[in-house]
């Protein structure tokens, strides 16, 4: 597995200026939304590169939750600036953006389709060197400061999807968790559902052993490996802390300890997804956010219907882990254990669902979560449109256990009974 | 913390062709021993990149346990072939040796002490990006594959010292438990042994909020940052899975379940000291191997007088963390759980007596180890010497924690107690 370098501390964002200036930098493009932008963190970076006379530019149009042509907005921003490198301060949605200005501004003639995953884009593997990336993550929940992947909306396909290649890794992730204190109460449960599921799903995609087709050069390796025994370590990490650190840093939002372990949780989950991959709570949460039939998400202050990334994958987990736990019950039983259910008496045959229900009673005992998609205003009649959103995501459902993939019907079938499962827990 | 990548699984080490391919090398360096050039791991990866067509040189006069001139001497190969990349086959000295080749084919006018370590050398930083390395490593110990570390014998001034610095990391440690078959029973169990005190000493390190100097920029930060939440979970993997697989792997050579996790660790704790540090048991073993009074440790099939590295580490560690105790009891005691130690009765002040009674009984059931120096033929009058010959190691022992290195003579009274101790254990 490769990895990029990750720098973790209080304080430690300052020192941004020097790391451009020891990458020889000359002309930053600093990329960040509205919101960050009045953040103390952006003023720290703004310091940094002042103090070291570097050059730079802020682009803070950055859309949550982008759409291609927000990122074409953005890539055409960078252009006439010929950055040297870049510097992403924010949530994952504006490390992802920063990481595909880097790579459409390094490669100024390719179209924007020729490296979206396949089948929706061409999937072409990244063969350029990128400019350097330091990410600074404002939020603990993508790992997108660890990974080489970018996730985003097609317009046109209707549907969620990303470019994923080890190119687009962040060279340095500056995990700083002075950064991460403004996040509301409601923020800090959703991005750590993100960080539950990234932890859950990895640790059982399917072993890396079984991954196919199998590339005959290595450097085709996509940039989701399957579960190995080194993401397992970060990814079991990553679930202990979350267990024991999010609860608290959403009940309080001044338990600075709670709150800087889950921003390291965030990124160790990052680097254990990343290497080995998410998948069905993954897959099926793009149409749900995608086919949203009106939910708004208690605590977030916008004025349209949003399903956060986080909730939209933890919705499905109960009945995700219930159903992949056949596949490995030892690693579901081990995962069931993390949530302190005593395991000793417990069957093999029962490892899914006694997962399940540790899942379910950890989702309702955080507060303010959707019971299931019914109460997010979810009916049967859209069972059918939530399957045909899941199944073009390929990439992360190879990766579930448990799941027919070579036979797309029986496919249909199990996301089907999913869906219906997941409808209240 | 920076990583490097690393590969694992039985049969990847035939892929070492495609991965120089890709990296756009034409013209290797292949640095061996004599008794691994004629292990089925060359024969592998010779065919890799014969069947590439890449262009190679063999150098296999490494030197086990190098010395300044055996290292100067394998630089002078390595010059006038000018190679555009670096393959090392081989344990720790191998990789070590082609380090030292990268780094002066790359910086052909630096003088030798450059680099060396301070005080011994200037300690200067490496500013130069090296060219590509790829490490396969044959036996399951240094974890030279994944590090920033080379160590040698300084032969004029009579030291084990060596140059760290993160530009000297492989680019791709190719970790292939096929290639470990061959080790002995003897080298298994002294490879394991540097695998047990590498994951032990970074785990107990000084917290790296605590080391000092502070450097102001982070490029001077050293390799060794002390022990880091990124590491420690790392060095407690490798430690848990050292406990568990040694005892199997010395025991029986024919058990590649135990072996594949013993390389496997060898890895993870690289990764863990590579990041955190080693202290007190390494610092100390370059004396105890230096100044060999006529030990010949049991399975080595050599002439002269020899103390493994693994063993001259090891050795000292009863009474190296019965005196780490006090710093961080907690840690102690989680390390004395992973040898199954029931720690629910014990005392934080018996936290390292009790770490050190758990090492001693693991030492002794592995066998074939001395139970102390003074079965190495150490004696009394040889500790002055032993302590004159730590005190240059300030690059580890500033890591160790509860040694005064503020005050030289605390100091020696200290490093003469420890040396004490470790007589018999």
């Amino acid at each position: 597995m490769a990895a990029s370098s990750i720098r973790f501390g209080p304080g430690c964002t300052k020192e941004v200026g020097m790391d451009f200036k020891n990458l020889g930098a000359k002309k930053v493009m600093v990329v960040t939304d509205s919101t960050v932008a009045k953040l103390d963190a952006m003023k720290q970076v703004i310091e940094g590169l002042e103090k070291e006379g570097i050059a730079y530019e802020v682009y803070s149009k950055v859309r949550v939750e982008p759409k291609d042509h927000s990122i074409r907005e953005a890539i055409d921003f960078a252009k006439p600036y010929a950055p040297d490198a870049f510097l992403a301060v924010g949530g994952g949605s504006v490390i992802d953006t920063a990481k595909l200005m880097n790579l459409y501004t390094s490669c100024p003639n390719a179209d924007f389709l020729d490296f979206v995953n396949a089948p929706l884009g061409k999937g072409l593997p990244i063969t350029e060197k990128l400019k350097p990336l330091i990410a600074v993550p404002t939020t603990a929940g993508t790992g997108s400061e660890t990974t080489g992947t970018a996730i985003f909306d097609l317009v046109s396909k209707k549907a969620k999807t990303g470019i994923a290649h080890r190119n687009l890794k962040p060279t340095l992730g500056i995990c700083d968790p002075l950064n991460t204190r403004t996040m509301p109460s409601a923020v800090h449960a959703s991005s750590g559902l993100d960080v539950l599921c990234h932890s859950l799903e990895s640790w059982t995609a399917i072993p890396y052993y079984e991954r196919t087709p199998r590339p005959t050069n290595p450097i085709n390796r996509p940039a989701y490996q399957g579960a190995n025994p080194i993401s397992d370590i970060f990814s079991l990490q990553a679930l202990r802390s979350t267990v024991k650190y999010l609860p608290r840093a959403v009940k309080d939002p001044d338990d600075f300890e709670a709150q800087s372990n889950m921003l390291l949780a965030a990124t160790l989950a990052g680097v254990g997804f990343g290497n080995a991959g998410v998948h069905l709570c993954h897959g099926m949460s793009y149409p749900i956010s995608g086919q949203n039939p009106g939910y708004k998400h208690a605590g977030y202050a916008v004025e349209t219907p949003i399903i956060p990334h986080g909730v939209s994958v933890a919705v499905t987990a109960p009945a995700v882990f219930k159903f992949t736990g056949a596949s490995n019950p030892e690693r579901h039983l081990a995962a069931a254990e993390c949530f302190g259910v005593d395991i000793s008496q417990v069957k093999a045959e029962s490892a899914g669902e006694v997962l399940g229900e540790a899942l379910a009673k950890f989702l309702v005992s955080l507060g303010d979560q959707p019971r299931g998609l019914k109460h997010m205003g979810f009916k049967r009649e859209h069972v059918d449109e939530l399957v045909e959103g899941t199944i073009p995501q390929q990439r992360v459902l190879m990766l579930a256990p448990n799941l027919d993939v070579q036979n797309v019907e029986e496919e249909r079938e199990q996301l089907r009974g999913l869906f219906e499962e997941a409808m209240e827990y």
